[in-house]
């Protein structure tokens, strides 16, 4: 066992894109579970767009980072230590750890893992929180019909490559919109999207429009910009824009430009019947029993596919989380922190 | 019977708000009803604000009206001459007969009216589309819960009274918002809402914000322009805002100043759940029954009562509709266009 903890405490808060010494790297000794605590080594730790979100002061729909706090995030990792008769040395857990190699924990919010049923690193992927915003928010908010032509944004991602998977299993056609070309291709020639459209095209709104000659029934929005721009005058009657996230606009210090006028919006809403949801994932647990049965039978089946992107070592989440935020990962982004004894 | 036919056309698309030169008052002959057809002589036209969208060049969610072309509304009128099996001379009909005083239909769409169940003009107003606008808009777009806490714009109007005494008599907190002192002490003093705010107050978004001491969950949104802007800031977590006007909105040229970036909604609508939701009552007349069940019994029961604002002469409805886009009405806007008989 290492003799400390490395951490990655918040340093300071952005001001737009997040720099390095934003954040910092402290040693610090591996903590002492006291009675009824387990100690955790974290295998894998989770990077999320929200994340950036918690780096700001001031509250959001969670309660932000505080400065010189750990980086909150999911972490699937194994008990070092127990003293609370429910978990065991050895147990494979999803708990929130955070961006640290050691974690003390009372066990509450904890669920222990079976690496038997499925890889556990897909416990804060495929089969955890990205999976299951993408569950919800397409089927539930987005009330997703069979035949919908339905838009998905960051595409090869945690969440959009499971809503256009989704929205094909369940008869919709499906076009991707991702960054580089072996996204899009990945994105058309793994998971069988009818089509992806580049945002790096200096064309994008026209190859968007030409991609969808049906218009829009469903946009999942996750990305925002210049994306939610091109989306808007394609929407057709009746459109539904679940809205879970807005990555291009979290670094934002003032508005950008373009046809952003709120009346604008608000008119095409009335007349076209829009409906625009905001929705957070944790809202809807009820679903979880629902989502489990589902996806996991899909990717038993083959019918659903899903991509990671592992990078090696704590000190690299710094680096790691913004590439995220440029879009950078190619697939659900982890931090493998330590070995993962369940795989060879 | 007059020899004479006075109808209103459209005698160019308004360019903002609408000057008596965009509308023209002719005399014709009487027209000849022809086999299958009826002629029928109209008592009460309905104006509202949605026609002022029908003005403009260009497809909205309807067909607009086209140059030379006699505006068109729903009327309620009598059966002067009947070639049609299923009216006879006398029957009160409600029909779409725009505005003038006689209009020939062949039957379709149109609706025997008894006399003995409601007054005549209610089949325009509070029992019809407007109130039906109320009742969806409110229940099944807003998805009111007891003890949400309802804004209600243009709450004297036709539908803005509707929704506040429903949301009233399904156990919820309601605060109307009105311009005139008489139209705010009508809301609270007549129809029982628990406020009212004028938006002529120069505090007025403050003044709101006093009047809503524990958020808003519920807006009904017919209006528009600064009201909608007073409103967004004090939406709750999971607030709905059905979206069935936007009137301040229908003569501007260009789009207004203020807090009008589609980003800050957009963010506020992820952060806090909002949902916003374009409706038209017509894609939801699966409801009528229900709405004619509750609403008709509540008006029976003395819980539900309703204003009209009644203009004679079909010559004043130029000027009364230049009103009602000014705020100026009172309740429904009626034309009487002939004498109803079944009133003594």
């Amino acid at each position: 066992m290492s003799a400390t903890n490395r951490q990655i405490l918040l340093n300071a808060h952005p001001v737009g894109f997040p720099v390095e010494t934003d954040l910092k790297v402290v040693d610090t000794p591996v903590p002492e579970p006291g009675g009824g605590e387990i100690l955790v080594r974290t295998i894998y730790l989770s990077l999320d767009p929200y994340m950036r979100g918690r780096m700001n002061p001031g509250p959001s729909y969670a309660k932000g980072v505080d400065l010189g706090e750990v980086m909150g995030a999911q972490t699937v990792g194994q008990v070092v230590t127990s003293r609370h008769p429910k978990f065991s040395e050895g147990d494979i857990v999803l708990s929130f750890g955070g961006w640290q190699q050691y974690s003390v924990s009372d066990g509450k919010g904890v669920q222990t893992l079976d690496p038997g049923l499925a890889p556990i690193s897909t416990a804060v992927g495929v089969l955890g929180m990205p999976g299951m915003t993408a569950y919800v928010g397409l089927l539930d908010v987005g009330e997703l019909k069979e035949g919908d032509n339905v838009v998905v944004s960051a595409a090869s991602g945690a969440v959009g490559a499971v809503v256009g998977q989704i929205a094909r299993i369940k008869g919709c056609r499906v076009v991707g919109v991702a960054g580089a070309k072996k996204k899009c291709d990945y994105v058309t020639g793994e998971l069988g999207f009818d089509a992806c459209v580049s945002h790096y095209s200096e064309t994008f709104p026209q190859d968007l429009n030409a991609a969808c000659p049906e218009g829009i029934d469903v946009y999942f929005e996750n990305v925002g910009g210049k994306v939610f721009d091109a989306v808007v005058p394609l929407l057709n009657d009746f459109a539904r824009v679940p809205v879970c996230g807005r990555i291009a606009n979290y670094n934002m210090t003032e508005p950008p430009p373009g046809p952003n006028e709120v009346p604008r919006l608000m008119g095409m809403i009335l007349v076209r019947r829009l409906m625009i949801r905001g929705f957070i994932v944790y809202d809807r647990a009820h679903r979880q029993a629902d989502f489990l049965r589902d996806v996991g039978g899909w990717i038993r089946s083959g019918e659903l596919k899903y991509r990671e992107d592992i990078v090696d070592g704590i000190e690299n989440a710094i680096g790691a989380f913004q590439g995220l935020l440029r879009g950078e990962n190619f697939g659900k982004l982890l931090i493998r922190v330590s070995d993962d004894p369940t795989q060879p």
